[in-house]
């Protein structure tokens, strides 16, 4: 489920995407409209392929926000403006078989430790770049959740009274290390720089997204570059810290930002491998792009159900 | 073992500390004399309450610094300039029974865990105030440990750019969370506010201490308040960023700060409860004075021992 589309899938038992469908969210409406429309997704992939849903092991479900995953909750999405929905109650209206439901940032990560950049990580950490910062982090193979809600990774602070966030808080990794917030800087860079070539290529200013800065400075652009190396830091600030806490193998970049692979890839471990405690005396995680794009959300969402308990109940 | 002394002790399987002992640890000198002192103090508890060797199950080290533990190796530490110290087998020439080591802020939240003030947490996260700032998480009863070295949670950057760090970062918690900090930020408003209450309290400024700066903000002086507030801000921001990643269910302070009591306890909480994320729709974590002291340590260390494996080996 995401704030634009939700996408639905038919995933096999070796994580493979048998059929996949989406249908706009239109976010605000009724809860009841939109698990309607989940359903019927659900029902048009089975037509699709002609199987009956007695044949599917159960629906695993991916949501923004805090998950109450044993109650099958959402507690709250800020983004969604959602506060305790029965989300697996009103979808099991529809349906019978088995259901678990997991924050989407979580059900991404899953997906690329069962079948993407993950796979054989003992302990890694995925980081969403878009709208927002999200991520999932795993310890020990084991999706790392707390009493309640999940490990929110974006609004921890590294700069103290810095940029506002959304959350509330200021200098949240999020405002910093979002597509957000690198479109903010470069829109201000423009206004501020008139004659650099990020302005030159960039006549409306309304078209700026993620990549505007990173192109620039491709080309050369020097107020580009400046924006290009603080967005990097920021981001390595960030991933230092959770470096020291948790020591991954790995640390996978996801969202539309990762798709500057090496000009953001290399800097970012190079940042992160400097900087965490201790250098390079203890693990120094590998930093690398997700491989299953969107295709994540759909394959960990469906890793969540146990493929042994359709018998059992 | 700690950066002035060695400390010591008995435990039962009661986790009471039967006899105790410490002797300075003399930072510098060689690693065998260090080790020579440690199986001395044993020997000489052991007198003590006359035991025999054979009747104790194990020995558990606490050791600052980044522990392999399953090597038994300091891998590094920066305050002991320790790398690679091979500490278990060198204590294995002088006692032939089961050992184990860890690093001593986890050793000290184990202590807290098993016998202190966080019995019963299933999520639990300690801090140490002291000359740095360490210290030890537990999620689902287990310690956090990474691949190799232990979660660091003193070196997390808050305030990007900001304070230099022993560590070579700027803008770590420790910067501004530890005792030597508001030493430090204590110093600095007493030569810039040579007027204030806190000025004409601590007229020898080399005496100052973590405390000077909470008894003149008591006293009513504005300097000092502002000193307290600021301190008790940015460890407020570091465990919001700890809770909003692990919602624990307590977070213990430890330390020479924590003698604070509710100077401290009682604003610390009222910030993490208002910045973490989605408020109190989630688990908001208590915040706690640790109750074991300086026993934390030795008592954590202890539990270490796996009190069926004497049988075994």
């Amino acid at each position: 489920m995401g704030g634009t589309n939700i996408k639905a899938g038919i995933v096999n038992e070796d994580y493979q995407i048998l059929a996949q469908k989406s249908t706009p969210t239109f976010v605000g409406r009724k809860i009841e409209l939109i698990v309607d429309d989940m359903a019927g997704l659900c029902n048009d992939l089975l037509s699709e392929i002609g199987l009956h849903i007695d044949s599917i092991a159960g629906i695993g479900i991916g949501s923004p926000g805090a998950i109450d995953s044993d109650k099958g909750v959402v507690i709250y999405s800020n983004n969604f403006s959602w506060e305790d929905i029965p989300l697996l109650e009103l979808l099991q209206r529809h349906f019978t078989i088995p259901m678990k439901i997991a924050n989407d940032a979580q059900c991404a990560t899953l997906g690329e430790v069962v079948a993407g950049a993950g796979i054989g990580c003992l302990n890694m950490i995925l980081i969403t770049l878009g709208t927002g910062v999200g991520g999932g982090i795993v310890v020990n193979r084991n999706l790392l959740v707390g009493n309640s809600g999940n490990g929110v990774i974006g609004h921890m602070v590294i700069r103290r009274n810095g940029e506002r966030c959304t959350c509330g808080r200021r200098g949240c990794l999020e405002a910093y290390a979002s597509a957000t917030a690198i479109i903010r800087e470069t829109k201000k860079a423009i206004k501020n720089n008139p004659d650099s070539i990020l302005a030159s290529e960039n006549k409306d200013i309304e078209l700026v997204n993620g990549r505007s800065a990173f192109d620039a400075a491709q080309h050369g652009c020097t107020v580009a570059k400046k924006i290009v190396r603080e967005y990097i830091e920021c981001l390595g600030e960030g991933l230092t810290n959770l470096t020291d806490i948790f020591r991954p193998e790995k640390i996978v970049i996801s969202g539309g930002i990762c798709n500057q692979g090496d000009n953001l890839i290399v800097p970012l471990e190079q940042y992160i491998h400097k900087h965490c405690f201790a250098g390079r005396k203890l693990v120094i995680p590998k930093v690398e792009r997700a491989i299953l794009g969107n295709s994540a959300g759909i394959i960990g969402a469906a890793s969540l159900i146990d493929l042994n308990e359709k018998e059992v109940v």
